[in-house]
């Protein structure tokens, strides 16, 4: 399997911490968001959307969106819960993640940490909406250690994936000891598997 | 069970359509968007994340975001492809309609059928982002009948859920003859079932 992704994307980062947790083997291709690589005549060739990541399995399959990826190497894993409702509230993660969380705090950490537009330069509405995510976040993880069931699945590492890289976008952590927290023990759990 | 939604909400009527398609019973809580009902006290203290629509179970657990509701009602049905990879392509189309399609499409149609903004105010960039999405939707389906497998699945009726208000949006759909029958195809299966 390729893993088309970039380093410096936490999208991409899912599907690596996903392998890695669960011995997938992959060839891993960088292919740089800075330089729109995704839309390439050769890449989008492959993945339409040009959006990364994607893979390409050895038969030629082509599969996009990070969460879905993560879904589908994940099946039959300890990655997602086995109970339905269970495996529901981490869905319902995942589909947040993507619109309410990695739309802001994602596109505010690319134009700050990576382009680096002044935080006074980027979109204030972002940056409300990005403080509003991490006070859902927090606010579920004052009564619970994980996002879906009583261990680490997908929707942790789909939030890790950003979180990590809030403070580096300008978002201030120190009033969210909670998601502290829980960062360390998401990164405890990828590093130790 | 009980849905909180609003008719006039693509999000909503996506858990109206998958109960009526499998006959599940559910008592529907008219919960208004253009008043924000989702963000007064006693509706955020049943779904903090403020947003339509979500399920209360007969028990009283909490399911929100469209697409994970959807997942989860489908369970076991047609709607969701037996094959892995399948399904997993129609997990990528639910993840791409939330990110690439709801955020533009819907997000216009709101602010100009029924804000009633003009559309030369409205966010220029998400137009352009919509018809991107629709080349992408038409791209498919010039060589597809449905988004994932061969029938109606769930990433058709996510799709639909907006794709049938594009033109009050102000989306022109005539240069995209294959989404005008593909929107055909899946009222007809909506209707029949």
């Amino acid at each position: 399997m390729k893993i088309y992704g970039d380093h410096i994307s936490g999208n991409c980062l899912k599907v690596k911490y996903v392998c890695d947790l669960l011995s997938i083997p992959y060839d891993w291709v960088e292919t740089s968001v800075l330089k729109g690589e995704a839309r390439s005549p050769e890449i989008s060739a492959l993945n339409p959307a040009k959006q990364l990541p994607f893979i390409v399995l050895e038969d030629g399959r082509v599969l996009s969106q990070s969460n879905a990826i993560m879904r589908f190497l994940s099946i039959g894993s300890g990655l997602i819960p086995s109970d339905p409702f269970e495996a529901a509230q981490m869905d319902q993660w995942l589909f947040w993640e993507q619109y309410s969380f990695e739309a802001n705090i994602a596109v505010i950490r690319f134009h700050h940490a990576l382009l680096e537009t002044p935080l006074e330069e980027c979109d204030q509405t972002k940056i409300e909406k990005g403080y509003s995510a991490l006070d859902l976040m927090e606010k579920h993880l004052s009564a619970h250690r994980w996002f879906a069931g009583a261990k680490l699945t997908l929707a942790d590492i789909a939030l890790y994936a950003y979180a990590q890289f809030a403070e580096e976008g300008g978002f201030k952590l120190l009033a969210y000891p909670n998601i502290r927290c829980w960062l360390d023990r998401v990164a405890r759990d990828l590093c130790q598997d």
